[in-house]
């Protein structure tokens, strides 16, 4: 039954760069705080920013044959997202797929797994989000799929969804939510500039976000240090 | 019971600035190899080090309410010392907060937890400790305590005990013992001061810490590769 | 029983200095995919890359004393490989220790336990792998043994083997497969060199590597997406 | 957002005895080796084996109110499956909840967290599959969902969904998939059965799969222990 | 420093007496939700259920010397709480120091570390909380502290303090603080009794908890299923 | 380059008949604390006790292929050792193979791997030691090696080496050294049995072997509870 699924819908381009500046932790608040990858992806380096649409490729343990096919299905502005069908830490992706993967346009890779080679993948600039890093490379003897709907560190990611991977992590936005989630993130980081510049010049949040009054509700009591018994 | 307390004794500056150039293994033996927290909490960035006095504040897990209360608490020269009731690798912490507490003079945060916003907090250079990194932030919902003695990586804080972190990890020093583990350290390094010349003009540790008899004693042997059965 | 074993067969310097350029996954490769540490050992700084004789050195839980003994059983050239009886993430190497082995002209320390120091040993650019960065020291009590076969990391390494350390980890290579792992290496990246042009001009890996047909047979299917149930 | 579904669609109760005496390996293996829950998700006893339509409900990190809720939305023949909303082992569920839904007809649970009282639930036989056993209970402060899909052990759960329980962990079946999946499930044990018999037997393996030949041609040799070099 | 501290205070065996049929849970959250050691410290076989007197005994990483040192200090009803200086998974304890201890009418061990013998120890009915499991056991080479007050599990625990112990985990009482605890406790028993038998006959807990009305408030709504967009 | 090496030299039946009620502890201690696999190798089942001697079996990540050569190999009396290339939990070994096995006359299974059919297993009383349970089963694509030394929980295990498995673990026992292995346990057998007995009557061990000396040179100090500062 492995099958690769082929002419993927993807968001409009001009949607996803609307998306380029948004991180991580601002799409996840928006998006009623959904769609977080485990933080067990880290970036194999910092810092690191990327946006695009998902190619989802789902791999066998220990073996990265179906990356290779998923690279043919990949176009400008797609990030590969790549989920092993049992946990494994082997090293599936290096700088031969890498500089395939930049010839074609590609932003980044998310593999709930390891990658290799890299000290070359940070030259290069091609970011990578990954469970390990490990020297240890792979067969090539069992087929997977591409473009199924997948669950990568913990989160379902259909292909077309919008990819936002950066320092804190990785996030998946439903293709179809993506305008409403753009809209509810631009109001929040609106929201939050308002806000830094008050708290950098001392006001607290205690004051800011109003929330005294809610504290003492709950029974927050405060007693100085010498009044203890 | 959720309470703060405010007022806590603290340190007099000057002493802790005489702690500002100790490092964390040197801290730790001069005070008889105690107090070290867990090494899982890391340095979001290296290098980094700090010396403060504890302001600690224990939340919920997933809810972050306290830190906000906490802030109030903090004066310049403190450092923030979180722990969860139970383990938690949320991100309860992000780049507001560290405005805000940037703002108050605080010198870093150790959260036995996840914080997110790294990226920013980088640029900020304001310095955090923590189990995790993620973006999947915290909710306000539920009490707990400000300056309580508290449990952080393991090890035991009272508020106004004093914090050493840096790239090793991170260390704490009751108030009362400071005086005593800062004489201690400092005989310590001027110690090692003389060792690592001789160290590096070639001198071997066996020679300088006169370890060769002792090891006999105890029935190290040595045997030329070649008379190997 | 505990044991220095001296004077150990090292590899040619010669043959080890057309080694310095072979990266971790290339020399695993070439010998079979076999050598490779734990991927748990990691750089604590990057990049890194060193390639050197290993000294072994068996040491207790929480007690150095062995590497003291070992360091004057290393020779310019070699990398110290250290490994604990029973797992343990104390800080068992730090500065002074690396003073003196640089002082005779080691290139690097491998180690399945954890040191101390890192912002000195990376200013110093000491390279180490460890499983552990913590700030506990050790104590001075128990014997081991010095240039015995041991496990590090989940593979055997003997007194003599090459060792070779980059930022994907660390890999052992028998002394007397080095000549013919090298032959396989460079004939290896040869033919990858060749690769990486062909891949960045956008020819497929599919087609570079001629594995459309395997696929088919295999059972792959290509289905549009507009196509599915 | 928070919302109850309720008056999910079911299986027939027929339809799903019919799976009682299937196994997890054999249902997981007869679906293409697809929806298996991670491993790290463990009976509190052994043996236990159950097989019930899910009930699905989100919960907040330390916050067991919406498992409340979802009590009343059970059925006889149900299995209840919990997943907080990021990684959290507190203890959600004891045995009054157990008693709860034992009243209900309910036949286990399901948790990507921890539960307590484990010495009660097995004494009342209510088997339950979670990711670790702790004491600390929760607090009861924050909205989740019943019965919408959620992700529980890294895999995805629709509420009507078959869950299949035993001592090897737990996969879920999607309800349209079910009629398919007992007949190829069927269909192996048929096929095992007689294999069982042969093996024990005497008949090799290599025999009965008849894979003597494949292994050769992929290159595998054999060769007396006395004849290596 | 190392020093055994006798002559510890300890709760009248009487008080003790009255905890033997508290659970560790509901101890717990009859003190306020505090004083839960990690719920990694598993017992190694179930059913189990000891309470207590506390004798601390704090141990070097792979050393043991202490624990045969602390077993002079305890009495009849003491519970024996062993915890390391850094983290360590030997086998510190077998069955001759259980033989010693139970000699003495120790009910049994709390380690956060390793044991070994677990087959006699079950044989024996001798109970043990431990970390791991390892039959690798340790030296008799470096001192240590007994009845210091220590960490152990990530709670602080003081000689003299109350243990409680069951297939749920560990906790620990303040020994000043034991009347009231077992106060709260029995209080809360005595309301589950009449809870357990409303739930068994099929009341809800949303309607035995009166939480309808404030789940509402919060906003959670019903929709069936059917209603679905 | 796979290889299955053929007539492996095995240790006479009756020399590992005389181990059959050695323990993994007592084993490892008498081979000076060598020899342990990884804690993280526990039995499916308690109580269980194999020895027997070494079939190895080296498996890719998620193959199981060379488990069913490696059937052929096994003779009465053998323990089927396996390791993966790669770190996999994945369930390679069930009751078909179990069944094969025990028709053979293997006495148990050691995997650095996961396994299924546990509840089966259990009832067939055959033993295994594994990393993992877990119902994800393997393909059967990639060659191995059979009866090549390999690493197994991190220890290095010969075909035809001694095994001794118990509930707390595994000890391999080079094929050569197990007369003299055997001798030096039989020793510490008789030591242990006088010691049990004046230790259950009371006798403290610090008495027993005499460490208070020792103890006091090394500067441990008494102090009565009450004279604390």
């Amino acid at each position: 039954m492995p099958v690769v699924i082929t002419d993927i819908p993807r968001l409009d381009p001009e949607v996803v760069s609307e998306f380029s500046d948004l991180d991580v932790a601002t799409a996840h608040e928006a998006q009623g705080r959904t769609g977080l990858l485990s933080s067990a992806l880290r970036p194999i380096y910092r810092p690191a920013h990327i946006v695009g649409t998902a190619v989802t490729c789902e791999v066998a343990p220990g073996d990265n044959w179906m990356i290779h096919v998923a690279v043919e299905q990949c176009q400008p502005g797609d990030i590969l997202v790549v989920a092993p069908t049992s946990p494994c830490e082997d090293g599936y992706f290096g700088d031969l797929l890498a500089t395939s993967l930049q010839a074609r346009g590609v932003r980044g890779l998310i593999i709930a797994a390891g990658v290799r080679d890299v000290a070359t993948l940070t030259e290069m600039q091609f970011p990578v989000w990954s469970k390990a890093i490990c020297a240890q490379g792979t067969v090539k003897e069992t087929l997977g799929n591409v473009n199924v709907p997948l669950i990568c560190g913990g989160a379902l990611v259909n292909p077309g969804d919008l990819m936002i991977a950066d320092d804190d992590g990785v996030v998946v936005v439903r293709r179809a939510d993506a305008p409403e989630v753009l809209k509810k993130a631009r109001a929040r980081l609106a929201n939050e500039a308002g806000k830094r510049e008050k708290l950098a010049s001392g006001v607290l949040g205690l004051d800011l976000y109003q929330i005294r009054e809610r504290l003492a509700e709950k029974g927050l009591r405060y007693r100085p240090y010498s009044e203890q018994g």
